[in-house]
């Protein structure tokens, strides 16, 4: 494949907002290869990127700069890191809790909330998550890594957010969340809840989001018995990655 | 296929929130009659439903109430409509004017913000967004109307937005835009803008979104000239459908 074949190619993603290296991905020299197929496909993609273009970089958990695309093969990309000086974006101040749902919409709801800048997220089973989701390959840790790096790519991001998987729901609510609780304020969203999800709070928070068919009254119980406050979003019923994203926009 | 084989079927969407019916579909006698392959699969991936089940219908632009269904065969199912008393819920008072996403990120952009309510959606041309994109088979009606109308079905909701295509920024901004800022505050979402996205506004709104890769500086200030305000969301750089989830969240 060369330079001029590559024009052809359709365009998925044209633009490139980032290019998130590992730290092993970098030589001695202080130049990058990039040599996963994924990444290699992506450069492809970008609309008239040649070699000596300049590009953004990030160094995963590391700082944000500029690198000179030095060559772009099939199978490999060379970038010359010019400069890493800038810091990647504040985090939310949130830990994440999802009810695990329904594979295709768990893939985007972990890149749309690692673009917005969650940083811990556990995946729940509740008693409407259908059991079959926990055999899910989107599960694969590979898989998951894959989404997340793709929601810091957009997000010109460098830092992974953590993933915890809790497969039951009652160990989760009795040793866990008390300590995940401590410093932070627990809110779960639920559709009937008496108060509005709240706007623009500033404090670090715990937010629960249930499955498609909401938490069961028993979880409800569970979660106010540990000091969790419940918060509605209106009347409209969301799907969950459409409502996770309204209500992180919403309260930071 | 009978209701036995139907159980072993993958659930692809296990919640059925509102069944939206067209008044065509509704007979004399008050039976409702679904017949369009979407709608009747729709039903068919529900885990559970059999005759005598009463579920939550709709009629495009009307009312919504509950129907009991009394038949469900491979082509077709007929309801029962029992009552319609609830007004569908309130519609966002925003006029959403889209950069033209790509087809699958269009998709889903108008399943989200048709969920969200807004009634009014503008689908523009900028100069970032790829010509191509005007051909797709995603812009014919039929197909528009297919996501709107899942939207609907996701909110519990029943009024249709309107979808306005507008190929060409120019006469739009300068022949549609001051009309359409008549009694409406005007703000585009641009990184970089000085003024971050208000919160919690009642204002009557026209809301603008530009492509992936941002609105060109000509477009900003014919934008800015025509009276909007440039609003930020912040240095992250979001997909299109999380922005725009964000932004409504955030505004309403």
């Amino acid at each position: 494949m060369t330079l001029n074949s590559i024009q052809a190619i359709p365009l998925k993603r044209s633009i490139m907002n980032l290019i998130l290296l590992d730290l092993a991905d970098i030589d001695a020299d202080g130049y990058a290869w990039v040599r996963d197929p994924r990444r290699v496909r992506h450069l492809h993609e970008v609309h008239g990127v040649a070699s000596g273009d300049e590009l953004t970089l990030g160094i995963l958990g590391g700082a944000i700069g500029r690198g000179r695309l030095i060559s772009l093969g099939e199978h490999e990309a060379c970038f010359e890191v010019i400069r890493l000086e800038l810091s990647p974006p504040a985090p939310l101040p949130v830990h994440l809790v999802l009810a695990l749902p329904r594979p295709r919409m768990l893939a985007r709801s972990l890149e749309h909330v690692t673009a917005l800048g969650v940083k811990h997220i556990t995946l729940l089973h509740t008693r409407r998550v259908e059991k079959s989701y926990w055999q899910s390959p989107e599960l694969a840790p590979g898989r998951i890594r894959d989404h997340l790096w793709l929601g810091l790519e957009q997000a010109r991001d460098t830092v992974l957010p953590e993933v915890t998987l809790e497969r039951r729901f009652k160990p989760f609510v009795e040793d866990r969340l008390p300590e995940l609780l401590q410093g932070r304020r627990g809110l779960f969203a639920h559709p009937g809840m008496p108060s509005a999800c709240p706007r623009g709070i500033g404090d670090d928070t715990l937010l629960l989001v249930g499955p498609e068919g909401g938490f069961i009254p028993y979880e409800v119980e569970r979660l106010l018995d540990a000091g969790c406050q419940g918060v509605h979003l209106g009347e409209r019923i969301l799907r969950v990655e459409t409502a996770v994203t309204a209500l992180l926009a919403r309260l930071f």
